[in-house]
């Protein structure tokens, strides 16, 4: 099984993230576009996950919302730039929390031999934005969010 | 009168551009936000700027189009983010030139003494397309398009 691969190299303002999928990239693109989908695998698997708003066209607001056990809310919201059906989504993304703060993350997806490689790019206004990020445990996050991606991929017809 | 500083670190994905304009910051916001004062001052003054969609507040769209004196076309777009008046404006960019590359564009204004110190902040996908941007003569560009919102704020009351 693969694994994450993340790199922030020192004093750049990016995150780069990818791992293969054994999956067409049809559904990875599904997964994240149908507001049904992203609750089944979007966050750490401990929190659950609620679509609030999720307009996927260009212009669109997404809007996901997160509660830990103690019900404890964590929000996210951000606007879709780019929508080019199954090969690439461009969009704004604010931690509620940490208002004013926005990256711009752009999902790549490249298939070959039935499996899909996922490039996830993110970049922020400044290098101490970005560091915030990775001290907010966002790697961890991210491998959760993707190992159960894994599991729903597996569920999905292509 | 002040001129525009530009700061492009070398190996960094961002460019900071900066400038002080002899207006309050509510105007400065106005001409930035109102579709009938975008042409009188984006873009080189060489170049006719139409506004084809400019709908102000978070995921609006945003589409100019520069045409020169051959009749050439060049336009551009993005969704706005964040947009709180007289303070900040939060948005995507692309030129249509080069689909598929799009950057995140903040402009934060702030006021002293009846001036107002703008601050705008690009970041790029990639290092090379901030290079690009730089190559593609942008630093004279924003040089024309601030200098033409130097004399359009002169016009405009308080």
């Amino acid at each position: 099984m693969t694994t994450l691969n993340l790199v922030a190299e020192p004093g750049i303002q990016e995150i780069r993230m990818s791992r293969e999928f054994d999956a067409p990239r049809e559904l990875v693109f599904k997964a994240f576009t149908d507001p049904e989908l992203i609750p089944r695998w979007w966050g750490p698997g401990d929190l659950t996950t609620v679509v609030d708003q999720m307009d996927v066209r260009k212009g669109g607001i997404w809007r996901y919302v997160q509660r830990d056990a103690d019900g404890n809310e964590f929000a996210f919201n951000g606007v879709y730039h780019t929508i080019t059906a199954s090969e690439q989504l461009v969009f704004t993304f604010e931690f509620e929390g940490m208002p004013g703060h926005v990256l711009l993350e752009t999902v790549a997806l490249e298939e070959y031999n039935g499996k899909t490689l996922l490039m996830d790019t993110s970049v922020f206004q400044s290098v101490e934005d970005r560091d915030g990020m990775l001290q907010s445990g966002m790697e961890e996050g991210a491998t959760q969010s993707w190992d159960r991606l894994v599991e729903l991929l597996k569920t999905m017809n292509a």
